[in-house]
């Protein structure tokens, strides 16, 4: 594949393994009678780290793999991917998220149906605020995804080793979930958080509750703000 | 040692290492009185990302370190092997990981007599399904071949500085056992789990139980079907 | 940006970043109701590693990202830093500490009502001694500050792939944190301990307690007499 | 400093570095008070990996950083090192093991006397067995060893970028640690062993009981074995 196609094919099985990978390590540690069940923060946010680190890897030859709505519009502000793409590459990214969580639904098929908490069905398809309050949740996430944009950014001021700028990308995710990631789970990205969401609502899901569609705007405006930021904090810099 | 002889003695002293390492960490996990007993997710997860990285690095120089008849098998189909060392590979493979497992119960020889949970036991060796389902395991067991075999394949696109392919090789194995390992242990390779299994049956092991021969089949069938399915989906990417 | 002033912006948004994420980290494993909390000295070390990588990365483009009086003053002592930007770099260094600070009380506004221990909310800002014990936290302090100078200054003497060195440092500071920071918590550098204890003296936390002054001056003056030994046994080495 | 000289003092401070913060990590996890207290094995693991990662960069621009006797045996059996520098540099790497103790006593000077348990304060010195069984922990010894000196054989053969083969090594350390350290706690180097239990013996520490003598000729006959093996092991792969 090349061109164009290749590019939005990429986004699409880019955050199709991203939240595979992503939503897999929320599913290992919160459902019952998996073998990582309680291996608590450190899994969760090494395995979101390694999640978009393989995603960008297995895609990244394809396209820029930005995996994430806010990033792609951060870069089209900032003049690094043409406005003609924006479009189609958030729908890949929505398609591929929401092809991720149903084979999640898959991998992790028996343990549903053992799993009595509501929450941490949810919890393995789309984030939640630890105490709920809009100002507060939308401002954590926009600072998060100011973080990973301006990182972003700031790499490609470096000269990276073959292989070594992915991995750095990972150390990025990581940084945030550990350090940003208590108060909202650290969406940091629309599609992460949306195509799962939507994923919740459809599927047979054995126990699930409410996908909880009144907290759903916040990983989505929240992101697109932050990433907005980083771009004019970023044109001061260099 | 040079030709073919080096690459199948690398597939057989790399697979020795890869079980000796992976192995090891169960039973460091696994066993009464290990100073790593009851250490967790966090610690099987890096433990076999490193044994894969580590196998990789000192039996790389010899031949593809592929250490995995699933990957070899896809390999040949992808066209990357030659047929004609795909037997010569698995045998290796399989004396490889049946060599290991007997270091590993020497490493740890006064543990087993200390261990009384036959469960914990077997685990040291092979893998077992958190929840037992034939059709789903195999589903888990694929979907994380899948992965791997996907990510293996589109590393060979980048251009990795030295030493840093191998360990991104170890970070996918991190990935993947921390996203997709809790329903059935990733096993995502035969050898892996059927060398081992056939050394539990094989040896003196104290207070050990039944080598589960039932679900056997399932880490043998299930990553080669996710092995095919990789090949065939990164054909269509490139 | 450009010239001195490049340098001076660098250091001040570097620092704001590394206690954005640092002190985030110490409020993620603290505070009640985060998602992380309790999750231990493991989250805590990588959390302040990473926090250091990815601040060097994105600030490492406008000039050398010190980030710590401590080093600055080492390195205008080895020569490696124009004197004149000593006080410029320090006085950025503790501005940008303070808004970082600053950022870490936004972020994890909801949580620090929900906190009733002001241990845990001063420790989400500025370090403590395990034990209090003035000759000996100082010592702990300087021990810390000594490796963290003598590793930045070696790493000079290697030619690093391109990346590969702000790896390197994020590592530098996990092998500190992991080993010397039982006693103390690390401050090993002044403006991380200094400027937030400021912030939290400031602003209007919830259920914060003392600032603990009669403890802040330990971190600042163990880190530089750490940092000054460093240069002097790295000029017996070179 | 050049030449033979620098080469054993490096030995010396990269020893030195290693206890430091080597034996750090174990007082950091075992002793009373310590923030790190009970973090566990991944907290151990990490600690040992960056130890030798950090005291390898930092020694490695004045020598081959051995920092290990078994090693240093090992390669002057293989030919990479001259052996007029093999008695030296077990000496210098003995004196810097003993200081390196010194320097954890004193970083950590106010927890000894908080810790009441005698196996801990030992445990921050010197390794011990899970289980005493001399030919298994002998043995259990040899085969760490014999995978630590083939990887850093391996390692030779493959052309890493600068500064990955310093991680490499580091990694290496973490593989072993995590899935070998279990039944003997990993000394694999017979000065990280003898040379703080010579300092525990003799340093003043409130609290110590016995230095466990007739344990410890196993992390040093140990390690020479499963090293001198690994040559041999090595000589017929490549």
């Amino acid at each position: 594949m090349t061109g164009d196609m290749a590019q939005i094919f990429g986004e699409f099985i880019g955050t199709l393994l991203l939240i595979l990978l992503g939503d897999g390590v929320c599913a290992a540690v919160n459902l019952n009678k998996s073998k990582a069940q309680g291996s608590g923060w450190i899994v969760i946010t090494f395995g979101w780290a390694m999640a978009v680190a393989m995603a960008a890897y297995i895609s990244g030859f394809m396209g820029p793999a930005h995996l994430n709505p806010a990033l792609t519009i951060a870069m089209a502000i900032e003049g690094s991917l043409s406005w003609h793409l924006v479009l189609p590459f958030i729908i890949a990214q929505m398609l591929g998220a929401i092809v991720g969580a149903v084979l999640v639904w898959i991998a992790y098929l028996p343990h549903w149906a053992e799993t009595k908490d509501q929450g941490a069905i949810l919890g393995s398809f789309a984030t939640g605020p630890a105490v709920r309050n809009s100002p507060s949740n939308l401002a954590t996430e926009a600072i998060g995804t100011f973080v990973l944009v301006l990182g972003i950014l700031s790499f490609s001021q470096h000269e990276f080793a073959g292989g070594v700028n992915v991995l750095a990308v990972g150390f990025l995710i990581l940084s945030i979930g550990l350090s940003l990631g208590g108060p909202t789970g650290y969406a940091i990205n629309p599609a992460r958080d949306l195509g799962p969401r939507i994923a919740h609502e459809i599927l047979p899901i054995a126990n699930k509750g409410t996908s909880d569609w009144t907290y759903s705007w916040i990983p989505v405006v929240g992101p697109i703000i932050g990433g907005i930021i980083a771009v004019l904090v970023y044109n001061v810099m260099v």
